[in-house]
């Protein structure tokens, strides 16, 4: 059995998305069992199975505009988020699935999963949409301000192995995200990070990527420090979103304009789904010595039974281990 | 009279466009004169007028795929682009109107026109859409991949008095672009630069802004280091044409969407305008001894003549010297 804990107080609609999701996923993948973390009086009303689930009682959780999530964490040790990733590093559970803070998560987990024996960084990795449709996993998406390109390349390495392990793509190629696709562009850190993922034969290096394409790029993985992946990111989001409140605008204008707007909603609504972060699943937080996956804060049920999907895959596919296998291995 | 040198060989539909753009420019806009630098030959079928307007034979081109753009304008004096940079130094210009490769453009104008004398850095500076169809100035789009916070406040000193005088905004709000709207977010370099422009009183800072908010910006004018804000901007470019490619493909799906994607065609390429860089106009490369403007390389007549009309205003304005005096007034 694997198993996963569940944060089922951190995120917006919190906990009922995040129980029923759980529900879900304990109907629909047989070898897992949960245990949610949080308040047993809010979560009850939502739990309509008692099999494979099971309710540990926190107290206190933690805020989602946390300006120092380091010292929330730390000051709430019995905390839904805090509890859950606890209880990873007991080896009470295999993976943790919380839609709470992202900063929060991530010093939490670093402080009480800890970190994998060979990787000196976490990272966060979150999948991207594409205009194909494959996905494309994106970091350090806010993990390390300012990084060296060897934990770069450790990161490549880890997003290689959860590409083909996970989504399933045979020969993952990695791009760093760079202002020009010519050799030597960029940075120092660029330039240094393009001549060490070059020599390297454990992947699949493609070269420079410009954000031009960051809908349609030509690798499966594209990796910049966490600043700049970051800002891609938001970037993307902000875009995407306010592209989408110009065309409302756009198409209401008009008799014909209403009337094609009406015809054209159920498309509408397809084409909004596939920019939806719930379709996409969660990020996972690289580095790390147990599982951590980051629902959106946003996220319904079938947002955060897609996550718990993933971290159940990671476990199975026994991702963490492969990992430090090759960074071993590259090492000698 | 303003004089504008205008390099009719640059971009993809040179020298056409650019010379109707120019003849438009002549006819709408009284106090101006323009120089068309190029060839002759294929120059004149689309010259309809000679009045205020004459051509300066040109040799050569910049490519614009151009891997070296300092030593192809080193190397080629004679072309349309360099032509109509030397004019400006040479005081037979005011200003140039290019739609050539930036890069070769950046590099041109520094060799040739010459860095204004309070300013140590250029920066290029475009225009971005925004959903309140207010204009939002974004640098430094592609100059400096490294810069000083010092070097920032300059930019920042110049695109106040461009928003205040060339987009009439009365008080124009600078932000810096980062990770987290908090302050101290973000790099050594976004911290300092947080903390110089906090204490500085010839700018009204913002703060800090996160890119999701990048087409609805709490200011006016977003500034980063030119690594940064180039990754924004393409971005956001590769965000808008992505989502639109999304769009197009569902919207055409089944009878009633094929109906519906009819009646909105109008609405739909209104939508499609208001992200077109056509409408929004060039780029202002900021720093030079001279006004020079970067039409985008895809420019048609409409676009290229909103670059000449953005020179002249620069000019009237008497931009350049403004800034000098604030730079100068805040040094002492």
């Amino acid at each position: 059995m694997i198993k996963i804990a569940v944060d089922a107080m951190g995120g917006d609609f919190a906990p009922k998305e995040q129980v029923q999701g759980a529900m879900m996923a304990i109907k629909l993948i047989q070898d897992i069992e949960i245990t949610l973390y949080g308040d047993e009086l809010a979560i009850k009303p939502h739990l309509t199975n008692s099999e494979r689930i099971r309710i540990v009682q926190s107290e206190g959780t933690i805020d989602m505009g946390e300006k120092d999530p380091i010292r929330a964490i730390r000051s709430n040790r019995k905390s839904s988020m805090a509890m859950a990733l606890s209880s990873v590093r007991n080896k009470e559970n295999d993976a943790v699935v919380s839609s709470g803070a992202t900063q929060a998560l991530i010093a939490g987990a670093h402080i009480l999963v800890g970190r994998m024996k060979a990787m000196k960084r976490t990272a966060i990795a979150p999948v991207i949409p594409s205009i194909s449709g494959k996905p494309v996993i994106l970091l350090d998406a806010g993990g390390n301000i300012e990084i060296k390109p060897e934990f770069m390349l450790h990161q490549a390495y880890f997003a290689t192995i959860y590409a083909k392990e996970i989504l399933g793509i045979e020969s993952p190629k990695v791009g760093l995200i760079n202002i020009g696709t010519e050799d030597g562009k960029g940075r120092q850190l660029d330039q240094d990070a393009f001549a060490l993922f070059k020599e390297n034969t454990s992947i699949d290096f493609f070269g420079n990527v410009e954000p031009k394409a960051v809908l349609d790029p030509p690798c499966d993985i594209l990796i910049s420090d966490g600043f700049t992946a970051n800002i891609v990111m938001k970037t993307l989001e902000g875009t995407a979103k306010g592209v989408g409140v110009m065309l409302k605008q756009e198409l209401k204008r008009g008799f014909f304009g209403k009337l094609g707007l009406l015809l054209s909603m159920k498309n509408l609504k397809r084409f909004k789904k596939r920019l939806s972060p719930e379709e996409i699943g969660g990020a996972m937080i690289y580095g790390l010595n147990g599982v951590v996956i980051k629902a959106q804060g946003s996220s319904k049920s079938v947002g955060f039974y897609n996550g718990i999907r993933q971290a159940a895959n990671v476990v199975r596919q026994d991702v963490i281990n492969k990992v430090n296998h090759v960074i071993e291995k590259e090492g000698e």
